[in-house]
């Protein structure tokens, strides 16, 4: 039976996501990103489940950097989760002293926390579930979790839908080993990164490659490469999917200006198609490298 | 025997220029350039020799309105010819009272005229060769012609090498039916003409699809579509062959933008060979194309 190794504990937001992606999966948590991938990458997963990044927080950085390099890892699947988070408390509490979670989950719930727990110490722990984890054993009064929780730890809801900005979300990848990429839909999104010369206008020139080619940017991130600050590494999503004309030129027009690693092209969760100017048509790329090749021949002009 | 039509009568610059390019052809003089590109449309003429720019008065817009309608017609050599003038008088000539010449060669030799012909009235004739036939049939004192001129008629030659600005030349082109192109040589212009859509930045994204694969263009001229001011038609001449990977990619890039008519991948006169970027070479391209088709089959990342 095949796995998928996600961020675990049990009763995390990266459980749900992996719920989701599963169609009969067992689902592995390990402690971190890095593992996740790695457990692909060593066989012990066939896929894994990690956030690429945050409507509040933004990117995930070591997801990114774990993407960039070691072997590739292609995304075959992308989730949007809403981030509401639930707080637990011990069902015997009394005053609420600590309230305990991942700093990323504590910095979506600063105001909430102010508001209605003013007297609260906050404390950071590894991961939501370990917050909750820490509530068990007595460690905090309160910890501020995925609704996942919720059912797998033995305490009582305080709250529930918390969070600052009401519609954030975190995206979610499902990531195998390169191999059939999913079908196009229609509505996809592609995923790279590239490293542009270290000179003026070179990621300038990366970017007008997929404005001529009519090809919506979704996701811009850039991240210094290790070791070597001042140099960057772009992380690009944009609409469409490699098997679409257009998308490949772009990739290709890309590829011939520096090291570009693809990180899928798969369904996007939002179902958004693109806008496409009739520049960018399918036909149009079909047709006009049929008349450069009949040109070539001498057949037209 | 095949012929070349080109813009007569004997004597002129283009029948200077239709003899480099012979090749044991019949050189065979007719009226107009429109006539010149008849001939061959008609089956009249296998090419056609026709003067398309000049390095002092510009494009030759006869050359270029005739190139962009009509069946097409695909350059397949040039040749570039310095622009000296020969001034020839009748043998009996005493003072000379008129000089005539086409307004071109005219335009050409103002400042030599005002200094060493300062009293003469200048006279407009069809072509230079005819100024020279009204000098022998008495019409004129003195003809400004091409050097060959001097070998057709029987005149005096009273200067040579007359021109205002020493470096003058004018670039012919001979054309013929589409069919097997030139090879490529390594020092190529390619000529296109181009109708762009009439919104802003659509010339500017013809001009990024050529520079972001380092092709250099060599001219660009804007000529209004006939009957359609504020509509205009844009003819290209770039470095490089239609045979090379950046060249095609370029011109099929081109061609989803905008009616693009092919006018020809020839040899350079001047044999200049274009300034390569990596990123454009031909290996690039191949081995991007080949990237993009591994990635597809899941095969790379």
């Amino acid at each position: 039976m095949s796995r998928i190794a996600y961020f675990g504990p049990v009763g995390t937001f990266s459980e749900q996501a992996a719920r989701m992606f599963a169609q009969g999966e067992n689902l592995v948590p390990v402690e971190t990103i890095p593992a996740a991938l790695s457990a692909v990458r060593e066989g012990e997963a066939e896929s894994a489940c990690v956030p690429v990044e945050n409507s509040v927080e933004g990117p995930v950085t070591a997801t990114l950097d774990g993407l960039a390099e070691g072997s590739p890892l292609v995304a075959v699947a992308e989730v949007l989760l809403p981030v509401h988070f639930t707080v637990l408390v011990r069902p015997d509490v009394d005053t609420i002293r600590t309230v305990a979670s991942h700093p990323h989950a504590l910095a979506q719930v600063r105001h909430w926390l102010e508001r209605n727990l003013p007297d609260a110490e906050t404390v950071v722990a590894s991961s939501t579930a370990a917050a909750a984890v820490g509530v068990c054993d007595g460690e905090y009064d309160a910890a501020v979790t995925a609704p996942a929780a919720a059912e797998t730890y033995p305490l009582k809801v305080f709250a529930e839908g918390v969070a600052d900005v009401p519609d954030a979300r975190t995206r979610f990848l499902l990531l195998s080993p390169p191999g059939s990429l999913p079908e196009p839909t229609g509505a996809d999104r592609t995923s790279i990164v590239a490293a542009a010369a270290n000179r003026t206008g070179s990621l300038a020139e990366l970017l007008t490659e997929l404005a001529l080619r009519d090809i919506n940017l979704t996701r811009l991130d850039a991240r210094p490469v290790k070791g070597n600050f001042g140099v960057y590494r772009f992380f690009l999503d944009f609409e469409g999917h490699i098997a679409e004309e257009r998308v490949g030129d772009a990739l290709a027009a890309l590829r011939r200006r520096c090291e570009v690693r693809f990180l899928g092209s798969y369904p996007r969760a939002d179902g958004a198609r693109p806008v496409e100017r009739d520049t960018a048509a399918e036909e149009r790329f079909v047709s006009a490298a049929r008349w450069v090749q009949a040109v070539r021949n001498g057949e037209l002009a």
